[in-house]
């Protein structure tokens, strides 16, 4: 029998492809210098563009996203995209309303151009000749196809964790082409707490004997799982993982004095961790976080994060976090909200009170739709006036 | 030249060995039902034992501490025991006064029996047919070091962190022979989080292809590297890295965009992860974590800590926090004097503001002094009247 959408969804979504940059005069300029050619970007769209193409909005995926936002990609399908909660028809990313595109980074491994594409120079994968990208890079990819679909203007450009810095991104290159902004649980620049956990995740992964410098044919499962534990640690709080775990056992009625899992917490994560290897490639994680610790939004600005936001006088901004996000913590926020602030920027700031961490932005859905679906339509209006 | 010995140290120190356990009725029986045979404690003592043996402390070190507390191993060592600056004439442990022992704890690699050790079975290294052992298995075996040198009573046991636990499991186990306790940055169980954490640790290490199950004859480095630097996160703050490296490059102006280490962050764990590699044994890491783990001091009351505490009348506790330990948090420490104080046990609690996270209790040596040599003071001498 098949299965019913659910209701609310946005039913079965066909993932899209762009490819461009086949000549030198078109390959993609890369902060470090490189140019990209051969330029894939898969994506997906929801909804209708309006006539007046002014309800288009970009949401942007985390570390280990892809570009299925929502929706499922057969009728058979049961797991939908990974913001399907916030994303369809009367859901804060309405669809009915608002014509959303997500699309998956470069650097990633689920359809974008990244380390396991094949490098033209030589005809075989990238692997670690891939170049080192940025956050800014990724956003000059995206602004590519947003040309390409004719979109002329985003009404928002919006993104939880590294999709929030993607945001912010998009706001300080290309000022004259986003209405809005919407930056969750994220940060205007990478504390050395998180470069430092990104340095132990890549650590496992390149200290992997199958990692072979990169040019493995099987993945380095065991160093990639516990980049991927480790970092899931931080997308938790103390208070969430005592509430879901304690110090609950897995099996036996008392420890078992050996080093397999034992408590629950141990278990969780091993299966976090194996779940993981599946579906992504160990290099596309190398050079998502490298990006990620680069990420400074007061790089061009000496530092300074007011200077930073100077240009940004027209653009409305939602910035969230919540406040056992310890990854990236509230002062973070509020050191963006204040730097927006002292730019006279309109912007609407709100600290969640939750216990799920850096996650509750997948989580919070009714309090963070509230809100969503406010900051949209009062932006959405302000257009139609 | 000669160095001279600095004014306030103990001077130079001869570690002692206390061998036990040579028969089966003399073995040490464990938590998990097994039995240790041959064991070694290696330890160290500053000061002189009073004639009514009334001033003797016992100091517990922390996971990759060791038994040299305080002063130097020769006329020429140039670095101090680990807590020296807390530890001598004058000092808040001060030897003028009292009689200070220090032992390795079993597990460990320096001196006490651990997984490298002679397993007398089978006259070849234990590695990892070392049994597994936990806090309580720890302070039994210094149990009869304290039978060996004849002190009937500690008028305090101490420690910071790991040494913390080991602290409240004396006073646990053994009510009569305790006068006093002091734990530093520690907790009465270990939270999911920190399972978590040591979790990730062990798989970097038993991932190692050089671990070999155990049996290595050269370190697993990189996977001992990566355990102790993901730790060494736990040990500082968030606000403590900012400080102390922020985004800092550690050579060039701008980014080197390539895997290498790039930041200042990344330099300094990758110079602590190589100097642990140096000291530490790998498959030690793997039990001393696993005790970790494993400690709950509520386990024999159901998980009720006030109960735990219902033998304790008679002892006096010493509770310190640090405000941005987010290890051993300082709600953690809270929850201890609560169940201390629900027995009507005589507590000091102080939670000490400071920025360096859970390495404080190494650092705030002022403020700490303070508090300890009151402490300590106050309980010599009410055993005096």
């Amino acid at each position: 029998m098949e299965q019913e959408n659910p209701i609310n969804s946005v039913g079965v979504v066909t993932p899209s492809d762009f490819f461009f940059g086949t000549t030198d005069a078109d390959a993609l300029p890369l902060d470090s210098g490189a140019k990209l050619k051969n330029v894939n970007i898969r994506y997906e769209v929801y909804g209708t563009l309006s006539e007046n193409k002014d309800n288009a909005i970009l949401v942007e995926h985390a570390l280990t996203g892809d570009a299925h936002l929502a929706g499922y990609h057969s009728i058979n399908d049961k797991k939908p995209g990974w913001w399907d909660t916030m994303v369809g028809p009367g859901k804060p990313f309405d669809t009915n309303k608002y014509f959303i595109i997500c699309s998956n980074i470069i650097g990633g491994c689920s359809g974008s151009t990244g380390p396991s594409s094949i490098n033209p120079e030589t005809g075989t994968p990238y692997h670690m000749k891939f170049p080192v990208i940025t956050i800014g890079d990724m956003v000059r990819a995206q602004k590519r196809l947003m040309d390409h679909l004719g979109i002329e203007k985003w009404l928002c450009v919006a993104g939880g964790s590294m999709g929030g810095m993607l945001a912010l991104q998009w706001g300080m290159e290309f000022p004259e082409y986003v209405n809005s902004v919407m930056a969750i649980a994220t940060t205007s620049r990478i504390s050395p707490q998180s470069i430092a956990f990104n340095w132990v995740g890549r650590e496992a992964i390149m200290g992997d004997n199958h990692w072979q410098d990169g040019e493995y044919k099987e993945q380095p499962q065991r160093g990639l799982a516990i980049a991927r534990m480790l970092a899931h640690i931080t997308y938790l709080s103390d208070e969430s993982m005592r509430k879901k775990f304690g110090r609950s056992l897995q099996n036996s009625a008392d420890y078992s004095f050996d080093f397999d899992k034992d408590f629950k917490i141990e278990s969780y994560l091993q299966h976090q961790g194996t779940r993981f290897v599946e579906r992504f490639d160990a290099n596309s994680y190398l050079y998502i976080t490298r990006a990620i610790d680069y990420f400074d939004i007061s790089d061009n600005a000496e530092g300074d994060l007011s200077k930073a936001f100077a240009r940004m006088k027209h653009a409305k901004y939602l910035v969230v976090s919540f406040s056992s996000d310890w990854l990236f913590p509230s002062y973070q926020s509020r050191e963006l909200v204040k730097a927006l602030l002292d730019n006279g920027i309109d912007t609407t700031y709100c600290d969640i009170e939750s216990s799920y961490g850096h996650d509750a932005f997948l989580l919070e859905t009714e309090t963070l739709g509230t809100l969503v679906s406010g900051f949209l339509s009062n932006c959405y209006q302000e257009g139609l006036k």
